[in-house]
């Protein structure tokens, strides 16, 4: 048997608290599960409503053959409550338990598990699994409106157009365009319902000089060669008669040095948009991204630039919500550095400032901001719905199945080359699901590789079995799965522009088999309740293996993946709520087995390879 | 040999942290010391400039016969610098090291190590023994301004005369009163000068029905019962001459119910300071204290309570910052619950407001705030200067010395009575000092005991050989030490009012002892530079016990303390930075000894002890 505090249990899912409405006023209850035989005398809830602790013991809420259940009321008088519970055990004494797990003496807050109330949940989350588009590369639906080669002047150099196909190069930096648009996504979209994704994100699209776009150039229009604003209307359309989200990527960080914001400025420090950025000197030294010229930062100490980027009633954030975009959300490009200008700290500000103007406007809107680093601060409800997760997924699992630290390891010669321990990937994504609300963690962007790094399966030196183990992961973890373009039939590619190739749609060149796996795992996701709303157990990290439970009262799911392997015959189950005897059947293929001896036998699990077991 | 990573160490102190003054715009020399023999390649320093994560090699710097340095600047470009050191091994790949320790997967920043800039720091604090007082209980100085028994109702009851000595009695809540006044403590100022303080916090002297005068009646006045203002004056006068400090203790939380702004507001919902209150249904149904209905609560909703509270010209908070009065700093009761109540939270809000006005007022005030919770998010250099140390220092030396969870166990049926690991005592130690920066650490407000509290030598069950120890942790731990009256005298007692028994005068029932043992550590701590402002590195945590050191490029001294014989014949010393050979002698004692093959002999350490050992 495995020491007993592993099975100590709680998170947010529906077996462990439930509330009618998460709203101010309403009252939780809340659900602890531990092993029959763990040595608890009691377990209280910690609780501090307005600063003040308060610790109630919890009741016994009965027990079947291997696990025993405590229960509490918790009421949500605050935006978020905070709690975690005290074990009292018969001979090793207290021990708190909190969303990081065991924690022998008293802890800070930070880990503490926290209730949202009125928080508004964009609801559409729980069904969607996302496809990443990066619009120039997708495909080319409409040939008019390419851009030409030498058509203009970007940063120096006639543009180039490209050759459908032909290989991104380096060289050409951002202005190499190979003609993809908003009308080349439309006509695919059968292509999309038959991979089985229901939502999309686009890189940017508004009128921008760049390949990529995040050099905006006019919040208020669709770059022509992308397909205009008739496009959008006309790709929104199409979405909405299948039941498909799509949700934009806007920068409201900097603007491109040609926008008229900043053109107007720089030609004149009393322009009325001068106060939109920082001039140190005026007109060449200012703030901008990481010190690229090109890409002047905005400055939000200016009341009139936050009532034009999000707060004003026809503000730039709102526009696009309503009809006829009526996009679903927003990816805000750089979160992370938003509203930070040194001493000037206005992030958190800025952060609660959009998300109140986004949520009046639309409530089902989803508000997802990128962070590589720790987005964690943003991430506790007053502002983002989500953050590209990176620290809390994609890096853990890349460093498990392959040793890179970030994908681009040429010029970070800090990078880790070793793979990542199985315990210390898990502990990497408890850290990162612990600092943040539970409504939050399912909410969290997963994704496996994005414009911004090499792909998957280049990462994973072309070894298609791990790519089906991070693929299983993606699609059964906790959080909004996205797949960037491509990944599905197996591209490959270096980071930008390298992992910006040409969607290939010449279906010889395809591999099936992995797509069909995609679809797979895709369409497990969309239709079992344990992965769409289930709690999240680890039941075994060591060696070379990892599993966990995903499970709600109706369904019970064991993932089991293992990246080489190690001899592990069985993993321990009992523990965490399954009988022996409980039959196990392998979604992914025809294998059946049964839990003897509270584990689960690895029956059919190939030396490199993952299984999705469905135990009842 | 100790594993290597135990030997990883930075703190803020000045080996490890170089900078004329945390300025913005300065830039700080950084420093980390490893054994000789760790396997590291390189070092590198994570910093997240505007939220942008940027990873620079340190440089090696140099080293001697056991420990090597590295090192590097960082530029202050934000009010508070967070960074972390990624060590490069040669074997095992990356590790983390943040003020938690080390972490092998990549951590969010919530322990980083920080910086502060341009946050002033009152830099008296760094000599600075407290010594608080109880004024009701601490001595006599004019009878004629006594409360005389009956002379007024108290919650239904009039008031009790008590005789000085006598024991405090619970069914006289908190309407006895013993006679002590303010000229009481300044006739003894001798007393103070003697035991080596130089500090003085009182407890609440504000006007107020009750005797512990947490029920301000006028935050403009001193009751008359402590003298009044003259007496106040007086006292400042006096320990002013001495070259002492003096901080008050003042409730912005709440008022009692007799103060006028509430009589008023509850004789008429239009009075003027209605609005400073919450009135769920008026006049009977407000917000108070913990639902305690002489305790209503103030409601910083009301701008015009900010002003008068803290945020006005002549604001209370700002008064008594002035002469004649002149005090040195706040103590502010229930930190922790201002400006909450259920989802309005302005408690950061309120936090950052007094601290400007305070500061705009007498930058060199001290802000100490109560927190016997987490208090952490308030101590981030834009709210507190301080919390009252608890859960950072107090509850782990109890627990590890004497197994209380919390002083009054009778009401607390979830209270530890097993005594704590010295692994989880100092892990507790680091978990909050990991929270905060450096500078806060070293203005935290360290203490044994308080009014709200059993006494020290009670709670260790009189043993006075575990009294010595807590005594000599709360000497040599970073941080400001304060002293409960009477502890020095193995003045006994439990909860509340068990706790605050007169002082005893009568120099015959005195353990001189222990008083001599208190002076002779309270001497040490205000001329030893280690301790005042010294780094803190654990040495060596396990079986009974504990050992650190504290250290200067000027002095060394290592603590060691056990609360049982354990059969430790030695600590390891090497990893931090002494080389065999050095010579060692007690600071409390006579005995030397030498270091050998890597470790301190514990020579003439008792089996319940503690040693200050002097490193030459």
């Amino acid at each position: 048997m495995i020491n007993w505090t592993e099975s100590v249990h709680h998170d947010g899912s529906p077996l462990y608290v439930e509330v009618a409405e998460q709203r101010l006023g309403a009252t939780a209850t809340l659900r602890l599960r531990v092993a029959l035989e763990a040595p608890l005398t009691a377990v209280y809830l910690r609780s501090c409503p307005d600063g003040e602790q308060t610790i109630v013991p919890m009741e016994p809420a009965g027990a079947d053959s291997v696990c025993r259940w405590w229960r509490i009321e918790l009421p949500l008088r605050m935006l978020s409550t905070g709690y975690r519970f005290l074990l009292r055990t018969l001979h090793s004494g207290n021990l708190w338990y909190n969303a990081a797990g065991i924690v022998p003496h008293y802890p800070t807050d930070t880990n503490d598990f926290k209730l949202l109330a009125d928080y508004h949940a964009p609801a559409w989350l729980e069904d969607a699994v996302f496809y990443q588009i990066f619009p120039d590369r997708f495909a080319d639906g409409d040939p008019t409106n390419n851009v030409r080669d030498g058509q203009y002047v970007y940063m120096g150099k006639p543009v180039v157009a490209r050759q459908w196909g032909d290989m991104p190069h380096r060289e050409h930096g951002s202005g190499e365009f190979f003609g993809g648009d908003l009308q080349g996504i439309t006509q695919r979209l059968d292509y999309l319902t038959d991979l089985g994704v229901n939502a999309v994100y686009l890189n940017p699209i508004f009128t921008a000089p760049s390949n990529h776009k995040y050099d905006v150039a006019d919040y208020a229009t669709i770059d022509p060669h992308l397909g205009g604003e008739d496009a959008l209307v006309a790709l929104r359309e199409a979405l909405t008669a299948r039941g498909m989200r799509l949700i934009l990527d806007i920068v409201p960080n900097h603007c491109g040095a040609t926008h008229p914001w900043f053109v107007a400025a720089q030609a004149d420090p009393a322009a009325p948009t001068a106060e939109f950025f920082t001039f140190r000197r005026h007109p060449d030294e200012y703030e901008s991204w990481l010190g690229v010229d090109t890409l002047p930062k905005l400055d939000y100490r200016s009341e009139r630039l936050r009532e034009l980027m999000y707060a004003g009633e026809n503000a730039i954030m709102r526009h696009w919500l309503r009809p006829p975009y009526a996009i679903d959300g927003w990816r805000i490009d750089v979160a992370n550095m938003l509203g930070r200008q040194g001493p000037l700290n206005l992030g958190h500000k800025i952060g609660r400032g959009i998300r109140r103007a986004i949520k009046a406007e639309q409530p089902e809107a989803y508000l997802l901001g990128e962070h590589f680093f720790d987005g964690t601060p943003h991430l506790q409800g007053q502002e983002l719905d989500a953050s590209m997760n990176y620290q809390g997924f994609t890096f853990p699992v890349w460093r498990w199945l392959a040793g890179f630290e970030l994908a681009s390891v040429q010029d970070r010669p800090w990078a880790d080359v070793l793979p990542m321990s199985t315990e210390h990937m898990v502990a990497q994504w408890q850290a990162f699901r612990a600092a943040i609300p539970w409504q939050i963690v399912t909410q969290q962007f997963n994704l496996l590789g994005s414009h911004d790094t090499a792909r998957l399966r280049s990462l994973l030196g072309g070894d298609l079995r791990l790519v089906r183990i991070a693929v299983a992961l993606l699609l059964t973890y906790p959080g909004v799965p996205c797949i960037y373009y491509g990944d599905e039939l197996g591209l490959e590619g270096l980071v930008d522009p390298d992992c910006r190739r040409c969607m290939e749609w010449d279906t010889t060149t395809w591999n099936h088999e992995l797509r069909a796996f995609f679809q797979q795992l895709i369409r497990l996701r969309r239709t079992s309740l344990a992965l769409r709303r289930g709690g999240f157990q680890v039941l075994y990290a060591g060696g070379h293996t990892v599993a966990y439970q995903r499970e709600v009262a109706e369904e019970r799911l064991i993932i089991v993946a293992r990246r080489a392997d190690d001899g592990l015959q069985s993993v321990p189950v009992r523990h965490a709520g399954v009988p022996d005897g409980a039959r196990a059947h392998d979604l992914l293929g025809e294998t059946e087995t049964t839990v003897e001896a509270g584990a689960l036998p690895l029956t059919g699990l190939p030396a490199v390879g993952v299984m999705v077991w469905s135990i009842t």
